[in-house]
This record gives C-alpha cells, sequence and structure tokens, in this order.
C-alpha cells in the first residue's frame, strides 16, 4: 500500500482523521465559550452544542469502525487558527458589551469549517459506496447547519443590540 | 479612544482585517491552484474566482474608505491553516487520482471561511448603521456562496469519479 498512489479512500480517511482531531478541540474550547459568555442564551446554546459535539465525535467513531481503521485525530492546523482567533477575541473583548458578538462570530467560523468538511466527506462516502458512513456524516452535517442558523438569529436578535448600546 | 472599552465597531473593524488578510493570501493562493488542478472546469473554476477574489478586495477597501480607516490587513490564523491544509494536499496527492478532490476539499474550507466572516459583518454592518458598506458586503456574501454551490456540484459530477477511477 506505502508505494500505491493515494487515492479517494485515503484522501477519506485522511479528512476523517482531520475532522476527529478538530471536534476534540472544539470540545475542549466549548465550555471556556460557555463560561466567557454573558448573554444567557448565549451560554445555554454553547452548552448545548458540547453534548452534540460529544455525540459527533462518537459518530464519528463509528465512522472509522464501518472503514475498519483505528479512530485517531491528525493535527488540523485549520481548526487550530480559527481557535486561535476565537481566544483572542475573549482576550481582547473582555468586560467589552462586544464580546458576545466576537464569541458568536468565533463559534460560526468553527460551525462552518465542520459543515464544509461534513459536506465534503459525505460526498465521498457516497461515491465510495460507503452507504452507513455516509448516513452518520449527513446526520452530523444537519446539526451543524442547524447550529450555526440557531448561532445566526441569536446574533441578529440579542448579542448585536447589546454590543451597541455598549457597557 | 485607547482607555475605552471596545465596542462592536472595533470589532468590525478587527474583522475588517482579518478578512482583508485573507482575501490578499487567498489571491496568491489561487494560481497555485489552478496550476495544479488537473480537470479542466476545475482549472477555469479556480482562474474565474481569481478575477472575483480581486473584485472583493477591491471591495473591502471601499469599506475601509466608508468607516474612514486605512486599508490594511492583521495576520489571520484561521486562513493561513486552511491554506497550509491545501498545500499539504497539494503535496500528499502530486499526481493522484485523487488531486482534484483535494482541491476542491480545500477549495470549499476556503469558501467557508470568507461565508461566515461576510454573514457576520454584514449583521454588524446593518446593526452599525453602515448601510452602504453592509451592502457592499452582502454582494461579496452572494458571490461566495454561489462560488461554493458551484465548487459543490463539480465534486459530485466530475472530480470524485476521477478519483474513484483511479490513475
Amino acid at each position: 500500500m506505502a508505494k500505491e498512489p493515494k487515492k479517494l479512500d485515503d484522501l477519506f480517511h485522511d479528512t476523517l482523521k482531520d475532522i476527529y482531531y478538530a471536534e476534540k478541540k472544539i470540545l475542549t474550547s466549548l465550555p471556556k465559550m460557555a463560561k466567557a459568555a454573558q448573554n444567557a442564551d448565549l451560554k445555554a446554546s454553547f452548552e448545548k452544542h458540547e453534548g452534540e459535539t460529544a455525540e459527533q465525535v462518537s459518530r464519528l467513531e463509528q465512522v472509522f469502525e464501518l472503514i475498519e481503521e483505528k479512530a485517531q485525530g491528525k493535527k488540523c492546523a485549520a481548526i487550530e487558527g480559527i481557535l486561535d482567533e476565537g481566544k483572542e477575541i475573549m482576550e481582547d473583548y473582555k468586560g467589552s458589551s462586544a464580546l458576545d458578538a466576537g464569541l458568536l462570530a468565533a463559534a460560526q467560523a468553527v460551525e462552518h469549517y465542520e459543515i464544509t468538511r461534513y459536506g465534503t466527506l459525505a460526498t465521498w462516502a457516497d461515491e465510495l459506496g460507503l452507504t452507513e458512513a455516509g448516513e452518520l456524516l449527513k446526520t452530523t452535517l444537519g446539526e451543524e447547519e442547524a447550529t450555526d442558523k440557531a448561532l445566526s438569529e441569536l446574533a441578529e436578535a440579542v448579542v448585536n443590540q447589546e454590543a451597541q448600546a455598549g457597557t
């Protein structure tokens, strides 16, 4: 296998490791974001998403099983960068009325990274005939899209008004 | 200003610098991705998006003008990470039948980063009463969403079949 050119199944496996690493990183970041959030609805939304993320990690482990590979992550530079920007906002806007708006933006950047990865993986699963894996990936994709939509509504309805009002 | 707590207008300005840096980085990456692409439609799509990206940079410069700030970028760790992953795919899958599928995934990760940032900035522009800036940001947002959709269709129709067929 080592000398054969990499194919779509390798790309699927590599990308699965990437999002597995990313989800585990996100799982450690969500409690920090919930703690930092000022708005009660936003705090609740981060807490709810923590539970969902734990389930998404377990769904990924099922996909690894389905392709008969060990569940393991591979350092994902993209999520590191996205989460670093979130951390920067938590530091720069600590005590600011705009903190929640910044946290929402950071959380949506995370969601969009997940949406693009799960969308890609689900397409590849179908191409590779991995029907059951495809279903698991699509379930998570649907959850991430719903979370992103909920965050958008929260951003419009509550947090930006807070930010605009000032402290 | 230095001692006052940061507010939504500061967050808007900081995020504008972030996406300005990102767009300029993307502008230097697209020709490399076009060169690497094997599929003619994918190559053409990257070339087309290069032209669009140049216009998007100029739209951002208009937004800086509207808020009476100098157009300047601020290192964006997220786009660095996303583009590094794209570079890794170009290296790891060079000569592979799955290269185009990997390039498409990398390009869609870039699009989703832009979609989330422009979506956030457009919402904030409205909250801040920056109507003209909001319109410019929404124009770009629409373009990014259309590009992402086109890439999804390309991924389903052409490139994954190539990848599956093998070299």
